[in-house]
């Protein structure tokens, strides 16, 4: 099945390992080693979630044979960021002060 | 295995038929009937899709027996929005000119 680009980036982002790596890369690029340091996990582990982030674009590797070097690429983000950018008033709830008002304007005329 | 409620949050947003769900729900409440109508989809593939939702505090549904109507609830995506937010300067793009400005300035110094 093709995964749309928006859910795949949303699914890469569902991991608090591959949320902290990103966060590792958002201080310079490193390498699969540096990246598995701080985790106690297996470098294989480690390189699948590299290979999801990479294929959501979250990421990139270097052509460097031995190294390859991970570097973030956040394009990606910016849409998940304008998706969830339309719910703003939800969750910052002007539309529950709205819906309430109305419902208290209804039942103030339901009461005369 | 705990999964932590960022990672649900992302998880539950990773399915465009969710999002579009969530995206009907912002104009108002509605029955698992009226949800699965846009879709060519059987009601218990919405149901599922819907207890998914819940389980990641996207949704409430009401407790009349018969309808049980859906309701969006943003406050989950507020935290998925803010840990996104932390990478809009390089999505757009002020580390990538301040990256190649600095290797500019590094490869004017090497040619010194």
């Amino acid at each position: 099945m093709q995964v749309d680009p928006l859910s795949r980036t949303f699914a890469a982002l569902a991991d608090p390992t591959r949320r902290a790596i990103l966060a590792r890369l958002s201080s310079g690029e490193a390498t699969v080693n540096e990246l598995a340091a701080p985790f106690s996990m297996s470098l294989p582990a480690v390189s699948k979630h590299l290979k999801v982030l990479e294929r959501a674009g979250l990421i990139e590797r270097g052509r460097r044979a031995q190294w390859r070097p991970c570097r973030l690429k956040a394009a990606p983000m910016e849409d998940a960021a304008g998706w969830l950018e339309q719910y703003r008033p939800f969750w910052e709830g002007s539309f529950d002060r709205l819906d309430a008002h109305l419902r208290a304007l209804q039942e103030g005329r339901g009461g005369e």
